[in-house]
């Protein structure tokens, strides 16, 4: 009845959470704009050609650096580590593993950045050192725990939450991140024949920080959608009537996946990524040893949660598209 | 700009998550019935004179430990640990402190527990060894990844969220939490003469995953609240609804606390504990150094966060009763 | 600049609203759990073959008259006017008019009706007097201006909001509700051909207290569905987590319709017949010149409000089936 | 059991709505950015010393004339009648009551208006030609059965949705309204010694349109506030987090009235009108023969809904203020 006692090894713990990510925009004045006024992002920074942009929750300077670029896609996730130390621990265990590209020196916000690649070709960046986001002016909030005041223009996405990459080979990206980065997986697809075609993994107490799903397309290295947490389901069916307003292209949703519960809205911001708003509620992931729920081929022909066929473009649509990837 | 670059020590990340917590009810059937009926709960077990209760979202067998007493209060709280090992490392470190009870055998669900006391008096226990609650028959849910069926009946509270204590000396009890447990605190009230007044403490993304405040009556030991999660504040608007038509006493909300920003409502189960039902959002402690938030004084004079006074009972009511309290 | 300052005539104001309606169902035992348990309704009479069922908020003392039958569908629509005065005017109005069938007794609940039939056959009744609902015991509500207390089960449907009916010729059954009975016409479809596809009437505030749409089976007195208010789109949601536990088929929703901009979400009760349960929110129409809102086929392809396509059975069900219609 | 068959004299059935209001402020600049920058409010129009302005789902071209004035308060009250017949019916019913005062020209956005004067002095303009509200460009709606864009902007107030004026002899002009307007009276206070101390009355399917509550200070013609609906409780509850970070000055709410179960939330704009957001949900008075609620001293003293007092400051607050007023 009472639960295994053996003593299986400890998790790794070191990373902390996502921190940002860098997305490429063909059209960096119209994914501004998207940004800040459908979105409700504040800028809070500008270097070469990218504009960094935070969420009103984001404790860091920014959780999104946008970058003008011949394509669309996801340069890089940046996750925070939980220490120097650990920062320190996962950089010795990626050295040599042939995942690693190395040391930069940082970047408007943040300190030096450890970057690796991995399985499929994303390049992953681990840092500590951040710099908090302190309000000025009219962006102080009224409440003292809170970092920024509530914009209340367009959706007021609270922060990032999480992010979705294709892969070709979504085994090979989750024995990568769970052994050189200690997350967890906690939903899987797997196909009758044993494939694995998504995961979602987390190193919080969030069911995710991340996703990976297949690339049918072969192509390696492409990024399926970025997440911002809304506070409720009624913000995120609010946020479909604003996005109905400004001309915003909605794929698909609102509604609820049957695979994580999340409630779902799926956009396409001007330079061609999907951004997704999502409610980030009371579900989270105590447990320390959850075992993963995996999903079947059978299972998902039910669709999503209430039953919406999931959308084609939902499988074949991402970033850069094929022909412009890499 | 960019933070602090020293190796700070490592926290300690032994204490996964609150698991349960044991309340006291003079009331039994009345305050069973409160918690399945109005709250929406489901009993899992019964042993001696206790019931065992669970929302639809705890993946224990159970959250609440209900027994009967001769009067109110919480007989312990209890916290689950990451691992084994992690539990091993709490017991070491508590043995010989002066804080230490010892082992016991378990309980209804869960593997033998290490007990202590907090300086104020409350038992802790912590555990590692649990049973997974798994749902048969008519409680059986559509979607494979919760842990029950939706009750769809009164409340429909999802899951234990936290409990607040009373304790004389609230430093004495943080530094204790801290020092041998590993608790974060995220926020906290100061006097102006120096003295902790509250404080809010978490071993998780939560914000809190319990909160200690002055017993102004001087008595140790007594106990606040206990809290259950719900996914929006409509749902706690709707709770007062629920409450009103049951005759249940509100005691104050719902309104936005201005520490944490918790949506909360808090009412008296019949055995006189003061039960909060609050919004489980998207507000999540992500930084691994959080700074904590100190409210002062005059600060805490402005009143919750839309401006209600705090009712006079707030600070008074405890349980058990002062004359009851051992 | 100012409008039309011409002495329009003044339209009819005869009758109140939608009282109830008679709903045949094959499965009658299936169908009362899935109205008591599932929506949360409570039976307030039973009399023959039928049982009375009544939303918390429904003042009469039933919305829905549950009878069974060989067969689905709906029996007849119920409207009650604004006066005994304003029955008789309809009753003049209508006699000789081809419509016409004649007074009845009366009903468990109300008083004499004058029953008529639209051009497409469905049967439609008026009576003015009418029994009150008075809640004893445990259905008291807690507050003085509600009708009944909030049960906190199930979906917890509020009121009768509106009905569909399909038929065979729209702008027949338009002119003859504008002309016998002075409904208002707010939305319509109307095909490239000119043809009326689709109708939206009202006679309240509220922006339609019933439609038509076409039935494209040629069959006519077939039943689209019936609708049930709830308070908010939240409630619309979670009214889809407590259908998925129950097992109940969802055909389509939440969604927002373009037309009416209603939050929908459409599921079959076990006798076969549509139900929709959706917001009832601040939308009115207050004008009381109101122009009504003309729908394209191109505007039409388009599909709902934030992009879902129409789903096709949502075009060819209804109630009874083809085969069983009379 | 079933209802009284009496002819009862048929009601009076000739104003629409209420269709705007004049609103003084002693700081024009101030109070208009609280309308259009905190509220959400739309200018259209702007003559003299005054704005005219709009939520984006009044149909007519303006909801609230606002009005540089040496004090505070209201100016006039303005319904549009359901025809130019009613409005002429009401002309010769007011004619000679000694309440008239007789036509004026009109107004930016409508017809020749009728004004009298209730018993309490507050100005009555009663008006049926109107000019709807056509939006161009960017106010342009995605959906065409909207009257103005969503602008995602503040509180985003949906439309006004009444008014409460204080009155030194209530029941003096509940008899005015409904003897020569035709207003119903839902709810009202009636005290232990008969007096008649707040009243709630409604032309349409809301349950009021506006209200009066005594004037305690004796002074008469004085303003309580305004009204403006959201879609949800939720909106409300997002309005009070906006208005906190905007500094607007919160009175009391949100909460639920017992009487009429209103969702509020009373602000005051920074000419020191109070201005309430309130939810108008499914709930309507769908009866012709309402039977209006009364609510003792005794009913009223447990406070609201869930059991908030009610703050003083909501009987004595009123604009102009006491030493101001004509």
């Amino acid at each position: 009845m009472v639960g295994d006692t053996h003593m299986a090894p400890e998790p790794i713990m070191d990373i902390a959470h996502l921190g940002h990510l860098e997305l490429l925009t063909p059209k960096p004045e119209e994914s501004l704009r998207f940004f800040v006024d459908v979105l409700g992002m504040t800028e809070s920074g500008r270097q070469g050609d990218s504009v960094y942009l935070r969420g009103w929750d984001d404790y860091e300077r920014y959780s999104l650096k946008l970058t003008a670029s011949r394509t669309s896609g996801m340069q890089h996730m940046a996750f925070r580590t939980r220490s120097q130390q650990a920062l320190e621990r996962r950089v010795a265990a990626l050295k040599g593993s042939g995942f690693e590209i190395g040391w930069n020196e940082g970047d408007l916000g943040h300190g030096p950045a450890y970057v690796c690649r991995d399985p499929d070709g994303h390049q992953v960046e681990l840092y500590y050192e951040t710099e908090w986001y302190r309000a000025e002016g009219a962006l102080k909030p009224a409440l003292k725990n809170q970092a920024q005041r509530f914009p209340a223009r367009g959706v007021n996405v609270r922060r990032l939450d999480h992010l979705n990459c294709l892969a070709v080979d979504i085994r090979a990206n989750r024995i990568f991140f769970e052994d050189y980065l200690g997350f967890r997986l906690t939903e899987q697809i797997v196909l009758d024949d044993g494939t694995e075609a998504a995961m979602w993994m987390t190193c919080t107490n969030k069911s995710y920080d991340f996703a990976y799903s297949r690339d049918h397309s072969g192509t390696k290295g492409r990024f399926h959608h970025l997440t911002f947490a809304l506070d409720s389901r009624e913000e995120i069916l609010r946020a479909a009537d604003i996005f109905l307003e400004a001309g915003v292209h909605i794929e698909t949703g609102p509604h609820k996946h049957a695979i994580q519960q999340t409630f779902f809205l799926y956009v396409y911001e001007p330079g061609g990524n999907r951004v997704e708003v999502a409610n980030a509620g009371a579900r989270l992931i105590l447990a320390p040893d959850w075992k993963p729920i995996r999903w079947s081929e059978e299972e998902r022909r039910k669709g999503q949660a209430w039953g919406l066929k999931t959308i084609a473009s939902f499988h074949t649509h991402g970033t850069p598209p094929v022909d412009a990837a890499h």
